[in-house]
């Protein structure tokens, strides 16, 4: 992490220095008439939006919830090895793979033929293939990843802190107004202040206020689906048990009493089941049963026969019917209106889709929403990019969601089938294997568009695909030697990154960064505000193939090695050498193209915008144009 | 990490419940008549004392600082990996390798024969050998080190707080007394209380008040010593240049201005130097020349040349005289009292002996006195050990001292030894080389005694020296399959580990475990009281050379997967399997003895306490005796 460019501060490097402190809205003070953003529900989608939007402190942000306080126990708990990337981003994956369980293998269990009522282990599988992520897959209460969320606003220049006991019950667009053009009715959820009513304006609005969202129904959207008529149970214990697989994820399959999905929890002795209840007639509803933690309990204790089961401690329960439902848009402008106005609300997570919880994707989906839009949100109310822009949110996440629910539709009925005694591996883990990419994040793949470009050079990096996620790898920082990971040097903010990767003769890196730094076409310059460093919108590193012994970082172009901050000093972290030592070669395990190198781009939230050949400086001006404004026009 | 085993509590398993909350004693509070441990310095001997302390809620803690709060800038920077090891225990390494900037290579210069006037690299090394730890070198503000001592402090169940604005300035034992016997005076430095003095009995003394200190001197401790007659200015600087190996450690040998040692510092911008200045008289001291940072500045700008060194702030600096000196015994018994009465005052790090700065070895050395001290005075305090456990503080840190001191005298010299022109290696490289292992920690070995037992057996384990720290490897926990570091599983406290690393028949743990768990001798008998779980004391995990797919979990010894906590709840973290994958089995690269694997038993300090046979139980047994006392004389 760098720290100290203008100057020496003592304390924790975590903690910035505040830009302005506002107070928490439910002490004494009212509300502002006006903000720039206001965030309704502290769930997942909302505080990853806000300790996005934190960082700058020029954009004043509200986040309501009309809960009285922090959450203590939370529903979600599966973090998959996507997330944990987004997390290094904002700088605490650490401090959660030390804190969370490690999924690393996953078993099956199946009725045993000759005793049907005892399951034995029919199969294992490694849970995240090796190479997949240098992240693990872990579990960890939601509510902890809200406290990291927190943390993270808490120490942003703009000290921002959720105000409680407030809920968003009224949103309306104002087309004619000027600015701040949303009107926002927020109702008082504290005893004292019960009912009590306040209006403020902002200019975006983003419902993160879960599936009975207040935001989508004012802007006329609807959750559309079905449901599988299955009734589940889903408890937090501390238990004894002699299953033997109790800290591994599994899948058990009784012969008559349905199926169990098992997961460790953090802490060493936690653990959540999904528990599968009873079918349920087409028009009934779960709550009609009267089924309750008993119920969960005494269904378990069969499902896992011949083992015991012997429940301590019942942390957290609930019983409930799986879903699929969406929203046919993510954002206010009907599709006919695309072209003519700009969205103002948005909603994120199960706002706007909802899933079963067993495939463990409703808090991943729900902050990858969120980072999605943040940095669109953050770029526009910067001044940096036009407010079409944020049209892409909708665009871009819908199909993502759309792709999740269509699993999910299926994997809760490969959970539910019954076994297949023909079959030597189950259908569930045949499944399984077959979905791991998907429950870990990485089938994510945007569409081509304005920020995503056409595959004419994909074949120049084949291990980067154009529209998905930039897969890190080792890489060795030329000026301190330093073994590291090359994606870790994204953060969540605006800034894009250009990847450049050399061919054996750097020819064409020079070029390239004498074309960034010194043509007046070039992004860099024409983007580049006053006060901006060179690195304040576009961060180019460059990664070689020799070993770093064998280069010169004095050698390096300027722009390799900039000068920053009020004091001028020299950025050493924008080279990287391949790391020729373990095999880890980023040349081999992404299929550079050694010879030609190329240009990587990646957006703000870690997705590849476009691969082009070192020397594309038209393509890569033309890609800069369709996500920023120029300086000029700003 | 382990947490939620007597009952789910929220918020963050970093921060234990609160045993006992004793207001801070600057506050309106005076202080109490009576402690268990007092400590006089919060620096990095005192606080990693506290820290241990604060875990047990038990023993009463008081730490005074002179100061009149925490430190914001410090002098010490280097921390080595064996210290890093040890803040592994502490739960905090990962936040230090995050915050930190790591040393990965050394460089060194010498003037070029041509024109001498320049300078020009001539070797590179990397600075830690693979395979050397599983942690980095690293450098950190000492101040930020101290900051996460504190946080353990304020997060344990004693909610331990420095008491600031009070210094020790007297220390009597009182040898009649039953108990508390160490008269404390102390003086208040605040501005509003200065000269104030209060008196305090405490059961134990532990000075870590610096160079000068009271506590050293009031059990009649002096610095015996010399010095090089060597002036030498340090600084922090954020600068500008175009030396290229500005974010490595640097050795530069100029032809006639003396020599530089620079080292990159934290947060990518900071630099530290230090710079030879003059030789002084026999009789001078360093302040009789009137130097100050322009000097230092001037000095390097010459030996730099012909790079730029273009200073933008100067974080902190000093001109400092190296010397190297040392007390004759750590604790307040003279050689020939020791047979007749325990220690009951102690000196730690600075306090008992110093050293030039250069070797980075200060902070580590200070640290690692009061990391071997602090497992001592708890057991002695939780009544599992006797008060004679307590002499082995000084037998042991003294000749860790005394190795320090004879290797900075002569490293002090090759540093400031002129260039060598007629070798191709420049002798500061050839040395640096050869104390590799030294500066890194790992050659401190604590000699045969009632704690480290004699070498019969260490052909068993060749890579576990006796006496030496237990050096972690890879391995993969059986119950989740977790990759995972072994070495890990060692937390700061008073808990001793049995690694029991099994033959391929797997009968000799079977009934090693039966012995511990069943046996009316077996340690984890005799010395286990009410209350204890069976790791409370002695913890035994077990290694094995399958693969993990290869063992079942259900089928070990119940010692191995044993019952604790008010539920009753299992622990699955005490088996491991060797990790196949990677070509890191932990048989091989620790050179244990697949037919007849061993017993390693490792101190509460991560030092290697003895290596025995599988069978070895009455050797297991002495061993313990001579570390605990039995619950019937308790």
């Amino acid at each position: 992490m760098q720290y100290h460019l203008n100057g020496f501060t003592p304390g924790d490097p975590d903690i910035s220095d505040p830009a302005c402190r506002r107070q928490v809205l439910n002490g004494v003070n009212g509300l502002p008439e006006k903000v720039d953003v206001l965030i309704a529900g502290c769930g997942p989608a909302g505080l990853c939006l806000a300790a996005q939007l934190s960082s700058f402190p020029e954009i004043s942000t509200i986040i309501v919830e009309p809960k009285s306080g922090p959450m203590e126990k939370g529903q979600a708990d599966g973090i998959n090895v996507r997330s944990m990337e987004m997390f290094q981003t904002f700088g605490f994956a650490e401090k959660v793979k030390r804190e969370s369980v490690w999924i690393n293998e996953t078993t099956f269990w199946t009725p045993d033929p000759n005793t049907p009522e005892d399951i034995r282990r029919v199969g294992r599988v490694q849970d995240v293939q090796d190479g997949l992520s240098e992240m693990p897959h872990v579990l960890l209460n939601q509510a902890r990843v809200h406290d990291m969320y927190l943390d993270v606003m808490r120490n942003s220049p703009s000290r921002l802190e959720p105000d409680y006991s407030l809920k968003v019950v009224d949103v309306v667009v104002d087309h004619l107004a000027k600015d701040y053009p949303v009107i926002v009715t927020l109702e008082r959820t504290d005893t004292q202040r019960a009912g009590q009513k306040e209006t403020l304006r902002a200019r975006y609005v983003i419902g993160c206020d879960g599936a009975r969202s207040i935001v989508r129904k004012s802007i006329g959207g609807e959750l559309l689906g079905d449901a599988a008529h299955q009734a589940w149970g889903v408890m937090d214990v501390l238990a004894v048990t002699d299953f033997p697989d109790y800290r591994m994820k599994a899948f058990i399959q009784s012969s008559h009493d349905g199926n169990i999905l098992l997961l460790p929890r953090e802490g060493g002795f936690l653990a959540r089941l999904y528990v599968e209840l009873d079918p349920l007639d087409k028009a009934e509803r779960v709550s009609d049963r009267g089924l309750d933690i008993s119920d969960i309990i005494d269904r378990a204790k069969r499902i896992l026969h011949p083992h015991t089961f012997d429940v301590k401690e019942v942390v957290w329960w609930s019983i409930y019917e799986v879903g699929h439902r969406l929203t046919t848009k993510f954002d206010d402008v009907p599709e006919e209106e695309v072209a003519i106005r700009s969205p103002r609300v948005f909603t994120a997570g199960d706002a706007c889709h909802t899933h079963s919880p067993k495939a463990g994707q409703g808090m991943n989906v729900s902050m990858g929403d969120t980072f999605n839009l943040g940095w669109k949100l953050i770029s526009v109310l910067m001044g940096r990019a036009l407010p079409t822009l944020l049209h892409s949110y909708s665009a871009e996440r819908w199909a993502a969601a759309k792709a999740l629910v269509d699993y999910d539709h299926k994997w809760a009925r490969v959970v539910s089938a019954p076994p297949d005694e023909a079959s030597s591996m189950p259908l569930v883990q045949k499944k399984f294997i077959e979905g791991g990419r998907f429950t870990a994040g990485l089938t994510v793949k945007y569409e081509r568009s304005s920020l995503i470009g056409g595959g004419t050079w994909q074949g120049l990096a084949k291990g980067y695909e154009i529209g998905a996620r930039f897969h890190s790898a080792p890489v060795i920082r030329l000026a301190d030697a330093r073994p590291m990971q090359l994606g870790h040097v994204i953060e969540a903010g605006m800034r894009w990154t250009i990847f450049a990767f050399s061919p054996q003769d750097d020819t064409a890196i020079l070029n390239l960064c004498d074309y960034l730094e010194n043509d007046p076409q070039s992004p860099l310059r024409t983007f580049r505000r006053d006060g901006d460093d060179i690195d304040t919108l576009i961060d180019v590193r460059a990664v070689f193939q020799q070993g770093f012994r064998d280069l010169d970082f004095g050698s390096m172009p300027l722009l390799l090695r900039p000068t920053k901050g009020r004091y001028g000093l020299t950025d050493y972290e924008k080279v990287f050498c391949a790391d020729l030592k373990g095999g880890n070669d980023i040349f081999d395990v992404r299929g550079i193209d050694r010879n030609r190198g190329c240009m990587v781009v990646v957006r703000p939230d870690q997705y590849i915008s476009h691969i082009l050949t070192l020397d594309a400086y038209d393509e890569l001006a033309a890609l800069f144009a369709g996500a920023f404004q120029p300086v000029h026009t700003g």
